[in-house]
């Protein structure tokens, strides 16, 4: 093991770094144990998964702490005070993993509803705590769990999502994010209903609004076109393959009074964007923020060919002078590389472009500063 | 030489990519020329100067365009158009060189008035029809020559400013910018007198100003610690080893009646870090902006040290839950090792923090897709 790495603030430990026996492989899913160095000297609490690749995660460095309901009130109240110097309104990612002092936890915010994704062992087996705490620290009414987490199975643990506490609100959520509303369905949705991390990106592309057409691919419930919208944008075409997304999205331009230049094109987005291509559009803004086309290194090839591809068949579309907006959420896909695969996508269409902003998730995605990979989004904007 | 990266968008010719002679090493510095392939195929206009490393600079890829005057207004056209659309009032830097298509040439705008650095031989020698474009697109009635730029030694020009038509303004002039005020000498200034590319960057850090006490560290003309006062700031104190821009600083908070709430301290500020430590201050905003420590690659391992001892010396004055903002405007000190060496920095300082935000020069400084190191600043905000 690695008593230095945690030393100097690295928050994991890998199953190929501790010395294990069948007792120690034994240990529940979730228990708290102390780590101590080959001299047996004390390191930091830690949450243990023998199931996880992540052996142990740093709860404390301070070996004397105890991992409780008063522990985590002051992790959520650092993550709260935080987001409530940076958000007017309470809708915010509010705790972001080990970011935020606590490992595998991700806590969205929509009001007075909180939706929790325990992703790490020690995170579901103090959930009621964890719910307890959150309450205690935010005044929400409502507390759900989401167990829908790509990173739960790496953990060994269920998909069943719950309520918490109060009540499951009884359809769509209202949520307002740079002027704009959106629409949240925070039991069916993807990942927690909505995405905060792009907030800033989005208010980025809305300074090309007023009086601009919009296109907005790969738009799940219309993050960048309702923004746009908000901002003046004469009219946005919102394109994703799900049905449900898209009826979010156009719930969410009726909410604004926006829905008369508001459209909706169902289907694949390769496709889609061709297909507008053959019609003769063109626009003054197209954003292209698709699903993670890298999202392993195994992947990181076939998804740079893939985002090369978006910005080759995207850029066409855009009217000289306009902007262009490409974002990637692949973890493996770094930034250069991922500018390099936009860059290529544009210069194969023709076109010439200049980089005129780089974003990434917004402050409440913070980064532990020793995990650089939590970087994941990156959104590229091109003058045309 | 490399006709096959000018094809792909490259903008440069290094003299070691050209087969030269006695005759072709004679061109006046600032012709233009056309730019062949072994097969004398034409590939691009380009700008040559032989006393400069960057011996061929791209005008145009259209090897029929005639470099003129309508060329020119074309190019500060697309240029002043994107900025109109970015901002409401008319300061920004309207040419970012290679990137706004005008190789070499930077232009900053502050209402009336326009700085021209001309950093490339070619824009030297059109410098007359550069002026006259510049007042036709964009209607100041002010134009200055500065010539100052360090670039331009390489490129073997004069130092000599001067004003190309209109008066030159006689003192400071007030430029709005992030709801502060800022006073910029256009003629006596570092740069040209005033940092726009910062201008996010104070915007992100002025989140955090309501009601915080804001140390602002290598002030210049106080960037930061103004816009925290607009921002809402119980107090900002600048730090600088120049009187003028300390006394610029002044003037601007006197501009904006928040003189009560603004102090400077000159001096070293490595010194000045060390004794506001002795002296048991603590802020909930610290922002250190310093100088290039890193400008060559030659300069990289002396200059990320110097970040870290920044870093290490800055974050004791950051209350717990503060705000400190670490910036570099260094080329060869890439992202990750700027990165890298900040939370060594804050890390030997015995604290820990989130990274929250990193952010680089405004999108009135595009970058050519193809010149990754005109990335060259970044600010990385850690919530400490």
């Amino acid at each position: 093991m690695s008593p230095r790495h945690i030393r100097h603030g690295f928050p994991w430990v890998y199953d190929n770094e501790l010395v294990t026996d069948r007792r120690s492989r034994a240990i529940a899913p979730g228990t708290i144990g102390l780590l101590e160095d080959a001299e047996r000297n004390p390191v930091a609490l830690v949450a243990i998964n023998p199931n996880s690749r992540i052996m142990a995660r740093v709860l404390d460095r301070d070996t004397g702490a105890e991992i409780g309901r008063a522990w985590i009130e002051a992790r959520l109240l650092r993550a709260f005070d935080l987001r409530s110097r940076l958000f007017e309104a309470p809708y915010y990612r509010l705790v972001h993993a080990e970011a935020d002092g606590l490992p595998g936890v991700i806590i969205d915010r929509f009001g007075d509803v909180a939706v929790i994704q325990p992703n790490a062992a020690w995170a579901e087996a103090m959930i009621e705590v964890l719910s307890e705490a959150l309450v205690a620290v935010t005044g929400v009414s409502t507390v759900i769990k989401n167990a829908s987490g790509r990173a739960r199975s790496l953990e060994g643990l269920d998909e069943e999502s719950a309520v918490l506490r109060g009540a499951a609100p009884d359809g769509p959520l209202a949520v307002p994010m740079n002027g704009a509303t959106y629409m949240a369905d925070l039991m069916g949705g993807q990942k927690t209903g909505i995405f905060y991390d792009q907030r800033p990106n989005h208010a980025f592309a809305a300074r090309f609004a007023p009086g601009a057409r919009v296109l907005d691919v790969f738009s799940h419930v219309g993050g960048f076109s309702l923004a746009a919208l908000a901002g003046g944008a004469e009219s946005a075409v919102a394109v994703d393959g799900s049905e449900p997304a898209l009826a979010l999205a156009e719930a969410g331009a009726a909410a604004m009074g926006a829905e008369a230049r508001f459209a909706t094109r169902r289907g694949d987005a390769f496709a889609q964007l061709e297909a507008l291509a053959a019609e003769g559009e063109s626009f003054d803004v197209v954003i292209c923020d698709p699903p993670a086309f890298a999202p392993t290194k195994k992947a990181l090839d076939r998804g740079l060919r893939a985002y090369e591809r978006v910005a080759r068949l995207a850029a066409p579309l855009v009217r000289e002078g306009g902007l262009l907006g490409l974002c990637s959420c692949s973890h493996a896909a770094d930034l250069g590389a991922f500018r390099g695969a936009s860059v290529r996508g544009i210069g194969r269409a023709g076109r010439e472009a200049r980089l005129i902003h780089t974003g990434f998730a917004g402050p409440d995605h913070p980064m532990h500063p020793q995990l650089a990979e939590s970087g994941y989004l990156k959104a590229l904007f091109f003058a045309l």
